[in-house]
């Protein structure tokens, strides 16, 4: 079975943006809020995050529980890692995520500014310089057979497609506007050319838009 | 994490039959087709039969790659197992699925005719002579902390709902009329006072009903 790469579970405004303007250590997404962003996730049974046992098991809920299925690696830009731009200065800084990072798998950060690896929990930290098809043959070497996971932000999704190597995408449209920010498409009917693509509205609120492959 | 029972992708016609009459060791569904009723889930990529590299990744690619997650047992009725009606006769008999079946766990079924266990592949049949509540116990030893895939046949799902055990359910509804058979509800709201509800229709034209327990 050939590895794909894939685009799990990735929250977009009705405009297009997967993130906001001015990203800092408080503001993760910038002037967006993450919360409404990704509210139909917190909402289901299978959120990593949650800490009752209640959520909806309705169909929101099979999208966030396939976000690991069969993925091996996830591959992300700079800025879903970090806030920073240029020099890391130092390396105390390990992600927004905490002693438990919910990837465990390597994970590919992609930056002009490698540093050491490091681990935390069953996740691996790996900075590549690298171009998109050499971070992808990484990635598939330590996916050990299975899928690659692009994890965003919009502008590494971006430069995946333009350089046609993205299998599938699952991108979920959220009912709010942000205006500016880190934009994934204009529309969504702009990959049509060259993906199959469905669109299934959720009781939730969001546009869930399946793509794949032609 | 609680263990759940759930029911996978369980295919009825438009008027509530998972099976048609009069089953034979020709036709496991009696006057259905079984084409017709699973048709949207062999045209996904994901389906576990599929020999080339092809088929749809959109929503009905969800859940048909979902059949086993977090399953660690199945509960059968004796009739998803076999036709046999009354004493077995011999054991010759292993089921309709080869040397492979596709369940890749413990496979508990119901009857009242028990006869020694056997294993192909990974999966193994073991037959029980017991009410609902002590099938599942064994069910959900067996599944190791993992959930139990309730597969039908639709007799056997009733009486699991009867006895309110069952914890969520998909049910694809397919564009056929069947008539008589094997049925597992005369409308899909009948539930609907003891399950959350939600309905999706698929571009395959199947609808899907996603039910989970209030």
């Amino acid at each position: 079975m050939a590895q794909l790469l894939r685009v799990q579970n990735f929250s977009v405004s009705r405009d297009g943006f997967g993130a906001g303007e001015n990203q800092s250590f408080e503001r993760p997404f910038g002037h967006a809020d993450p919360a409404a962003l990704v509210a139909w996730a917190g909402a289901t049974a299978s959120w990593p995050n949650r800490t009752d046992p209640g959520g909806s098991r309705g169909l929101d809920d099979y999208f966030t529980r396939d976000f690991s299925h069969n993925i091996g690696a996830e591959i992300m830009g700079r800025n879903k890692f970090g806030p920073h731009r240029g020099p890391w200065g130092d390396h105390q800084w390990q992600g927004w995520w905490g002693t438990e990072p919910p990837f465990h798998t390597p994970v590919f950060v992609m930056t002009h500014h490698e540093r050491p690896s490091f681990t935390l929990g069953d996740t691996s930290f790996h900075f590549v310089n690298a171009d998109p098809v050499t971070v992808l043959e990484l990635a598939k070497q330590a996916a050990d057979g299975k899928d690659v996971r692009l994890g965003g932000g919009a502008t590494i999704i971006r430069t995946f497609l333009d350089a046609g190597l993205v299998d599938t995408l699952h991108v979920a449209v959220s009912q709010i506007d942000l205006g500016a920010g880190s934009r994934l498409w204009e529309s969504p009917d702009e990959l049509d050319d060259r993906f199959h693509h469905e669109v299934v509205c959720s009781a939730s609120g969001v546009t869930h838009h399946l793509l794949w492959r032609r």
